[in-house]
């Protein structure tokens, strides 16, 4: 890359290659959370901090912290982050790429010898990824007194969540009093875990939202009979009413798709019963991941389905329970400030931008909560993810790294706003 | 039933209920051969035999036969017969009506005083069902000379398939020489197993074939990418392309079931990788089961088959294999001159009949390759079979049995004709 960048491309490349090597080694790249390996990811990432000047510390969620105080620490807190831990055979760059690039804006104002108003903190959030506990986010819940109380409790072998987050060397006891509200702006670099920025060759996603996520559970009962003896037409064949209904999901999909804001559904689990060779299917349970950025749609979406259910159901002779939504999460709009912030820099930095939702949910829908937060895309081969073959160029993390790193100035500037009314806008 | 039936329907009854005790007590009802329960059920059925004043042995196929010797024994045996075995958990009709009525035949005979000029075999066939060896037929293929060897070699637990023959009475070493010629005509009553003579208010169904079977494997790839992240329109999800795959092979199959003869298709079997919520199916495999009475139609299947999967591979942008056929059985047609002694005998008796093929497989499809054989089927209520609610009226059972007694005395008039040439017409 030819461009005279403010953050240093190779350092990244250092951190990163370095991370990659902390894996099990029949098993690369897996360093999931409240492992050993996981702790020696940290104690790489916390030396790097500490090479940078920054202060570092864990919170009582287990959130790994570097931090650099500022002029006017009463400011508030501008905060980068992302996380280190992987999911079971999963990539070099999903979290590890934002944790890295945070950490090099950090370097790179120590290098230039900038100061900040602000303070700022460059932070792992604790277990992004499911973990062994069966939930994830738990740092940036736990930093913003969304961890359900509950979820302490849960149990993997002889570890509770609770005894784990204090192996990693938070505090469980204080915990559930947690709740920073000194954060002035969140920001978030991630790999786009699609392919959308790769195919339309634009360097940076400015995350609009984070598409609210619907699980949505279907039962479609017909009649197990011979299939031999039973004729064509004295049939109720689950799977062929659930074959209708996964193509009609489908389509309605990719019609509001082709709308304004992402929408995209999916059925990812499909069983059928008997399952047996002679056996007319009696039984289909699938289920549907449904995401929207624009809430409206998945409403419009839940109505469709639950008419044409019942349409189905008569159609083809079976019984279709009413769709159960196992679980219904909101979409989370990036701050509009910091999203325009974002913009600046990237015109400031020369990257090529496109503004688009994120399908996936991340660490700053949890910020997001509590205070203006926002993320952005870098590009990833084929939009591959969470397997061994996920890729991003070195470059283009670089390149948002010194998006990053405008925007931070930017933010800087804006300390006024921050300080006068003590809110956010997000 | 204010018929004047040849045979007894109260023992019919009888027998039935006696057979249906010797069931495992908690899963009622289930008789499964090599069992000592199928050993109970069996010693049943040759009391009765004998008390019907029949001689009674165990071929070397582990067949139990009871016989009665004609004037004319050179004139071949006319054999009736059935399975009294069952799948777990299954029905108290299927098979065990066939050897009772064949069994009541022989009583009624027995009664009227009436002597044959052909020797008469009632034979309850060795493991019908699918049994703990993992294949079928097991009786009807040892007597004919077409069980496959290797099969004795089989092995459940610490038994092999020749020591579980020679348990019940058997003689493996002598069963690969085994195949009877003496046949002069072979007939089996069954329930239908299907729906159709119960909805149609007919009596009696006269087999005109028992379908040949095909099993098909299709598997079709796609991609495996984030459901969250991957847009509608860049996906290659191989569930949506094996929905429309079910759908097609539905339609095609109706299609097909719409000209003459018994013609059927099922995807029994589907499942899908990696059957996770938030991830594109990357991978379907499923298996079709097709029936048809006639080949051509089969083969008419196969070739739209092989030709649909490659455009709709290329519609959904996935791959979809070859259509794997793992097994390919023909239909067998049932004995003509049988057919019409079997129409005869039905209005001889005054039983509604009608022609119809069976798509299950059955004993008399092995007998049927080495004599004359048909069978006729009797309603069974709402199609239900290999359930503990299969169900069958004792009358329907009793007036199929006075068809099977009217057949016997038509087909020994007809002597001479087996005699002359000692060939069949099956």
């Amino acid at each position: 890359m030819s461009r005279n960048l403010p953050v240093n491309a190779g350092r990244i490349a250092e951190d990163i290659e370095a991370l990659a090597d902390i894996t099990e080694p029949g098993r690369p790249w897996t360093r999931r959370a409240f492992t050993p390996l996981f702790l020696e990811g940290r104690a790489h990432i916390e030396a790097r901090m500490k090479a940078a000047g920054l202060e570092t510390r864990i919170d009582a969620a287990g959130n790994l912290i570097g931090r650099r105080t500022g002029r006017k620490p009463w400011s508030g807190t501008i905060m980068l982050g992302s996380h280190s831990d992987t999911v079971p055979d999963g990539g070099r760059f999903d979290g590890i790429a934002g944790v890295v690039a945070a950490l090099e804006v950090a370097r790179s104002l120590h290098d230039h010898g900038l100061e900040l108003d602000h303070d700022l903190e460059i932070v792992d959030f604790l277990a992004e990824e499911v973990s062994i506990f069966g939930v994830s986010c738990i740092g940036s819940r736990g930093m913003t007194g969304q961890l359900p109380e509950a979820w302490l409790s849960r149990v993997s072998g002889d570890l509770d969540l609770a005894g784990g987050i204090a192996q990693v060397g938070g505090e469980p006891d204080v915990l559930m009093q947690q709740k920073r509200s000194d954060i002035a702006g969140f920001l978030e670099l991630h790999i786009e875990q699609g392919p959308v920025l790769e195919a339309e060759r634009e360097d940076i996603g400015i995350v609009t939202a984070i598409s609210g996520i619907t699980r949505i559970e279907i039962t479609v009962e017909g009649r197990a009979d011979h299939a031999g003896t039973t004729p064509m037409d004295r049939r109720a064949d689950a799977l062929v009413a659930a074959s209708q209904l996964v193509l009609d999901i489908r389509n309605a999909a990719a019609e509001l798709a082709r709308t304004p804001g992402h929408f995209a559904a999916t059925v990812g689990e499909f069983r059928i019963e008997p399952n047996a060779a002679n056996v007319v299917p009696s039984k289909v349970v699938l289920r549907i991941d449904g995401r929207a950025e624009i809430r409206a749609d998945m409403e419009a979406f839940c109505r469709w389905l639950d008419g044409h259910v019942e349409k189905l159901a008569t159609a083809y002779g079976v019984t279709i329970g009413i769709p159960n939504r196992v679980s219904d999460n909101l979409p989370t709009p990036g701050d509009a400030g910091l999203l325009s912030t974002l913009e600046t820099a990237c015109e400031r930095v020369g990257a090529k931008y496109r503004r688009m939702a994120s399908g996936a949910g991340h660490d700053t829908a949890w910020i997001a909560k509590v205070a203006p937060a926002a993320m952005i895309f870098v590009p990833c081969r084929a939009g591959r993810s969470h397997c061994p073959d996920e890729w991003a160029d070195n470059d283009d993390i670089a390149l948002g790294a010194a998006v990053l790193f405008q925007a931070v100035r930017e933010m800087d500037k804006d300390s006024k706003r921050e300080k006068a009314d003590g809110t956010h806008t997000g």
